[in-house]
């Protein structure tokens, strides 16, 4: 048996999201099922660095899977792109230490959301990035992205359906970069909340049009209920970028 | 009565094409179903600049109009916007002079077509640039480019099912950017037969990989037989880009 830790990149759009679920097509089971056909119809459990959100993209998810196969790690990724749909590719596969976990071990992960700010919609990114076409303060935003660096309890910026105990998360970094047509925001941290990139992203976004103060992201932060903060923002201008193990 | 230039942006990978057919969802059907609704359901018929295969997206496809409505230009795409589905888009609408027709009227059209060169394919661009991780001759494709500019008969750059009488054409510029991880060609011509660009890009991507030796383009172009030339480029990397009058 050999551990084998995959990077996965796929386009949320036509997906119910990454676990396997009763209904809906989910990158987990394509892989599933594409693992099965290289074991002779046998089942194999993968497992991924965490969930995404129905619509939400990836371009670095990270899972692991075990295998009894001698197949080399390019080789895993040739046949495994061969039989997945083509809205998922196998970037890279890696043979990893027996007590891998792409959950567990994970130590840090950066999500990226597009916002398209132009006044017209673009036909192309309508599933990559959030169309936004409202005036935004800068400095607000900046400022808004400061008050979620750092340890806090996250409870306000989860779903209320997160089964979590532990909603104490850090973040590390959290910038916008504006120089193209969009503002692509990158937030790097010890791990996200159910639905956490999104509510911060609505907060955010109500900062920076001044329908709040960024400084009172920090009592939202302290309130710690999921009323209390933003809106949820839409799930197509979020990708899960990168997990640092 | 009032005439009605449209300026149109649409994504093809859904669209069986352009024109209205019996079977498959079209561009011209979308745009005509909406035109009707606002028309309480009388049939307005609209013309293109030209037909667009299943799959190739336009940035600026035109069309023209009659209403009998007294809309303002922004009002007319508000209105349709918001009737179409998301895969089209209206970006612009211009009261024209009667005798204006989006086909007859046509001075130059431009085509882009999208050259994704890397090893990997990219899911988010799977249906926006045509992924072809093979090396290229940058000189060979630049001489290949050459061959075409001016008035030819491009017999041999269309498909045997076209039923148009005159295909003499002139192109006027051709050119390439390599300036991202894709190459960008550019190509303007005073129109362009069923299938040109794609048989076009077909042959010179011939030439950047040796398989033909570009100075052969000119022999293709005397053949004046459709089997004398290359491939036909698959579809969703090109894009209607521009259309002068």
């Amino acid at each position: 048996m050999q551990r084998w830790k995959a990077t996965v990149s796929y386009d949320g759009t036509l997906f119910a999201g990454y676990q396997v679920q009763p209904e809906g097509r989910t990158v987990q089971s394509e892989i599933e099922r594409s693992l099965a056909k290289m074991h002779k119809g046998e089942d194999l459990r993968i497992s991924a660095s965490g969930r995404t959100d129905a619509g939400v993209h990836a371009i670095g998810q990270v899972c692991h899977f075990d295998s009894p196969l001698a197949i080399a790690g390019d080789r895993w990724q040739k046949a495994l792109n061969a039989l997945l749909p083509s809205d998922i590719r196998i970037t890279k596969v890696e043979a990893v230490a027996p007590d891998f976990h792409a959950r567990f071990s994970a130590q840090k992960k950066e999500y990226h959301y597009r916002l398209l700010t132009c006044s017209q919609p673009d036909v192309f990114r309508r599933h990559y990035a959030y169309h936004f076409p409202y005036s935004l303060d800068r400095g607000a935003l900046e400022e808004g992205m400061r008050m979620f660096l750092g340890t806090h309890d996250f409870t306000s910026f989860s779903s209320a359906r997160s089964t979590v105990e532990d909603k104490i998360r850090t973040i590390y970094r959290f910038e916008m970069d504006t120089s193209t047509d969009e503002i692509l925001f990158k937030v790097s941290g010890s791990g996200f909340l159910y639905n956490m990139v999104r509510i911060m992203m609505g907060t955010l976004l109500d900062a920076g049009q001044g329908r709040i103060e960024p400084k009172d992201i920090e009592a939202m932060l302290q309130e710690k209920n999921r009323i209390a903060a933003g809106k949820t923002a839409p799930p197509h201008g979020l990708y899960l970028y990168h997990v640092t193990y």
